[in-house]
């Protein structure tokens, strides 16, 4: 791999990690699905050993959540290492604030969870996917 | 526009951002009018309703906000999506923390407030710019 | 320089941030001192006045501090300068949550510390390193 494929290749997937993000906090299941590979695997970060196996299954288990929470999830410290020219691994952070998902004015976060993934790509078609995301918790924020 | 153009505009309009926020904090509002296109409109997160119109009337509404407060605005979860050779879209959220502009000493900072932009980005004269800013307020963290 | 040459300068700068913060939270202290050139110097963020000089004094400083606490240093708004082939200069913001390093269940962190980095970064073999970091803390969370 030339430097600058290994440079997009990084790029690709740190904008994935954030991507997840946006779309799960706009309960845009359809789209944060679309981030997996077809046979990707996917640990919630408060039930990081039960791995949820396939895309399809993802989006199902995303969609199954109550829509009772209005979430900011914020990816930080995004660090990617191309193992070749169709596999990387990368590790984030994740700050999330949640509140009470009411239709009008400022919400009231609790106090937030502070935590991260490690995560496997693959390229298929020309386009980064995540092969493999498992979450983890570490730390509740002062509140 | 070849993968390497890509590129190079979304890092362009992702610096942007962290550019926006770091000038801010710093109440450098020359260096941020600077980031915007002369004819760009601005809105910000807490009038997000109210468009300012034009690079010199952005300047002026910054610097006329009372300098009574210590900022940090924090940049994340950028994404932009590349239009054209010379226009792009992105969002990114914002977490703002701040507290009494004291001269000496550790600053206690209010609680947070979370929000973000919806942006539209052009290129003129090699530059990507600010073509229109649109914020927005959807949390205080816990505090 | 060419622009695909800045871009992956500003890029792996911007990673080097990250990668010390990560590495940090990981008391991984060889690997953290890797990321700097031999006759680097650092001043931490709560000591921004005192350089310590020299990547073998800056892994030693960082290994005498106590494992007391669990720490994640979050790092946001780094933007980088690229002054020349092998040359650059960046800034960055970080918040710094920390909580009792206990074995199991979930940290409660204390209020967090905003801060933030100026760096001088060096292209040697290849590859960019810290060539000086000064930190410093202005301001305490809401907690």
């Amino acid at each position: 791999m030339t430097d600058a494929e290994r440079l997009a290749a990084e790029h690709a997937c740190e904008k994935l990690m954030r991507q997840f993000a946006n779309l799960n906090d706009a309960r845009d299941f359809t789209g944060l699905a679309a981030l997996f590979a077809e046979d990707a695997r996917y640990a919630r970060p408060t039930d990081p050993d039960r791995w949820v196996e396939g895309r399809a299954a993802i989006q199902a288990a995303f969609e199954g959540r109550p829509a009772t929470k209005l979430t900011r999830h914020i990816v930080s410290n995004a660090v990617v290492t191309v193992d070749g020219p169709t596999e990387a691994s990368g590790v984030s952070y994740v700050t999330l604030s949640a509140g009470p998902a009411v239709e009008t004015g400022l919400v009231k976060a609790d106090p937030a969870l502070i935590g991260g993934f490690h995560d496997r790509y693959v390229k298929l078609d020309g386009r980064w996917l995540f092969k493999e995301r498992k979450g983890s918790v570490v730390m509740t924020m002062a509140g």
